[in-house]
């Protein structure tokens, strides 16, 4: 139980990163924004003080080693990102950069020298809250984004993405051109902790789960129905066009087919998470002419994503024909399902039973950056960490000692992982 | 045909008050704001030029007389509203004060005496849009605002009814108080020219109509559903309390509701204008945890809104039960519907067929000004003047030619109303 002695060191990292990034509410660290710049900063600080080798990588993601360690070589990589979604909780993202920073403090107090050196990275712009698309830093390093995603708008400021990630030192042209950053062979594996984000740990009493894989998605941002506004009171039911009845009903066939689906034992979630008439124009007194929301399905099947999102296309053009409205799609976006690597799940599996506390295998719902590195072919894991409250609020709880029991898993695996020579 | 002279005046006063009011898309007369106020000044200045007599009442609404006449006697009324609602048409209300203002001008030009005399008003705050609540201007003179109205804020500034109110000159005390500002029974008559607002008379090619009739409504400004915020990718559907889905259930089982009083012959129109997830903490990636929106219901019958009313509590009960989510109401608010008087609708149907151009008798699904004369027991008509487009968007279009014709069938009119002397 060496690492529970670095308890405090995580309290006041934790507790510094808060403080710069409060509203008042929960915590708001905007994707390649003023939020997450501070924590970064933060975290920068603190590391300097331990003795440890910061640098920004090209998409300005940061990356922490242990000094004398070169940046080019094979390596182990574990890391999570530092942004948060508006009014989001502390520990979201955070929780798995400090507990690879405190893997690095530990093995530079103890002088530790391992065949293959271990990496922390800070990845910017995760959530997918701020520029309506998940995954900036890790993507941008995988060559996945491109120049149309640098043209994204931030929700607040409108800013596009492009300017916001120069500001942050990243390097947008190559960015722009889906040219690699990063040479993923060199990726010995991948390892993230991250809090649960859904209530099943806190129910089974489970301090600590190996994660078996992650779902993916398909989403639009924006879909836009476009009915006719007119004044509530003079339009009889049979010659109105209203957006929102539309969209109700799209909603309630959605919700049918989901139902269905599970009973057929797929597995599914299905959200609306941006729902509304149009301000500008909007009354009481009035028949909406304009209903704008986002869809999102996720599943671990690729096949279920695909069926669903037919079955909506599908019941839009129903909705069309009945309502006398057209719907209008922005940009498909998608991420892949992930499959977490077998033996990096099982060198987890033995560090959590090594302490002997409870724990299970179990799915991630929530998409993390370690799906892309799964989808790279590079072998990779993640830990989660029980939270009460649920994650993307400000009640987000976890308790400190189930996070050092994760970073004392994470770090007992590293031992393992980063035992083996170079290739 | 001798009001039509006045053809020009009447595009000239349009045309004026429209442009002080155009807002780049259409025009937004904040009641009891700044383009009503701005509206009320361009037709005091042009009343006072054509020797008309101009004051406000205690409701600040402004009153139009013939020189000499006096303000407190017994009288023939005309008029309608001067606001309209965020980005509206210009002829809501407006056509119906200054048709009014032509038939004084025609009777000041022609030296004519009547032995009752007509007085014009120009009402504020007719459209509900900006306080939600409707005939803010009439219900003051009939003493139907209290000191719970007073409170109602401005959708976009925030400040309350009584401040905006005394702003404008309103006499705040005695309406909080509901002090009847008139006394009814000095109110021989009260007609109404509005434009229609439905698709009904450009269908049948009437150029005007004859109200029989007019909708009362029940609403609620804001009903909030409260469900659970959580992260979209981690709960599964049986564990979700999906403010948005719910609002969706909701809004479907009022739509088959609706669709079976209909089938039983009841006059009824349905509408939820506004409605939208919270952009304080609305995302993508998260279940809605508050949804908010509101109801409108109309009908010529207060027993189908009672119906319709108790149908529509009885299912937010049952999709609380059944969707782990809760309805939250404010305040209900109803307008009665309104009858329109026999004799006024025969005077102003034989002013039409005078004219022999083909006209109907329909009711209004709108609310007028005219409900509240009509409820208060005063002999109330209103004559429609067909209008395009609908009505509640800039793209009204009310024919010229159309709108002189209703201007004199309404003077015709008053030649009989006013002819009469006073008890």
């Amino acid at each position: 139980m060496k690492l529970f002695s670095l308890r405090p060191l995580a309290e006041q990292l934790f507790a510094g990163v808060r403080e710069l990034s409060f509203d008042g509410v929960g915590v708001t660290r905007e994707s390649y924004g003023r939020g997450e710049s501070a924590a970064a900063d933060c975290l920068r600080r603190f590391a300097l003080g331990e003795g440890l080798a910061v640098e920004a990588d090209r998409a300005a993601n940061l990356v922490f080693r242990l000094p004398g360690t070169p940046g080019d070589g094979p390596a182990v990589w574990t890391g999570s990102h530092i942004d948060s979604v508006p009014q989001g909780g502390n520990f979201d993202g955070l929780a798995g950069v400090i507990a690879g920073l405190l893997c690095l403090v530990e093995r530079r107090r103890a002088g530790r020298t391992d065949a293959l050196p271990l990496q922390v990275v800070a990845f910017r712009g995760e959530e997918s809250a701020w520029f309506g698309k998940a995954y900036l830093g890790s993507g941008a390093l995988f060559g996945k984004l491109g120049a149309e995603d640098l043209e994204l708008t931030q929700r607040n400021s409108g800013e596009i993405l492009a300017d916001c990630m120069r500001r942050a030192g990243a390097d947008v042209e190559a960015i722009g051109r889906r040219q690699p950053l990063i040479d993923p062979s060199r990726i010995k594996a991948y390892v993230e902790l991250h809090i649960e984000q859904g209530p099943v740990m806190v129910a089974r009493h489970l301090p600590l789960a190996v994660v078996s894989g992650i779902r993916g998605n398909v989403r639009h941002n924006h879909i836009h129905c476009i009915g006719d506004a007119q004044h509530s009171g003079v339009v009889p039911r049979c010659l109105r066009h209203d957006a929102m009845f539309a969209v109700a009903d799209l909603i309630m066939r959605l919700d049918a087919h989901w139902r269905a689906l599970l009973a057929q034992g797929c597995d599914l979630v299905v959200t609306t998470g941006v729902v509304g008439t149009d301000p500008a124009e909007h009354s009481i007194s009035r028949i909406p002419g304009q209903v704008e929301f986002s869809f999102e399905a996720r599943s671990q099947s690729r096949d279920t994503l695909e069926t669903f999102y037919r079955l909506m296309r599908d019941e839009c053009a129903g909705v069309e024909r009945e309502r006398g409205v057209r719907f209008d799609f922005d940009r498909r976006l998608q991420s892949e399902p992930a499959l977490m690597d077998k033996r990096v799940c099982g060198l987890l599996a033995e560090a959590c039973a090594a302490q002997d506390i409870p724990f299970e295998r179990m799915p991630s719902g929530a998409g993390h950056d370690a799906s892309l590195f799964a989808n790279a072919g590079i072998p990779s894991g993640m830990l989660f960490v029980r939270n009460q409250n649920g994650s993307h609020n400000p009640h987000e709880a976890m308790e400190m000692d189930d996070f050092m029991r994760g970073v004392q898993a994470m770090s007992d695996a590293f031992d393992r992982l980063c035992d083996e020579p170079a290739p």
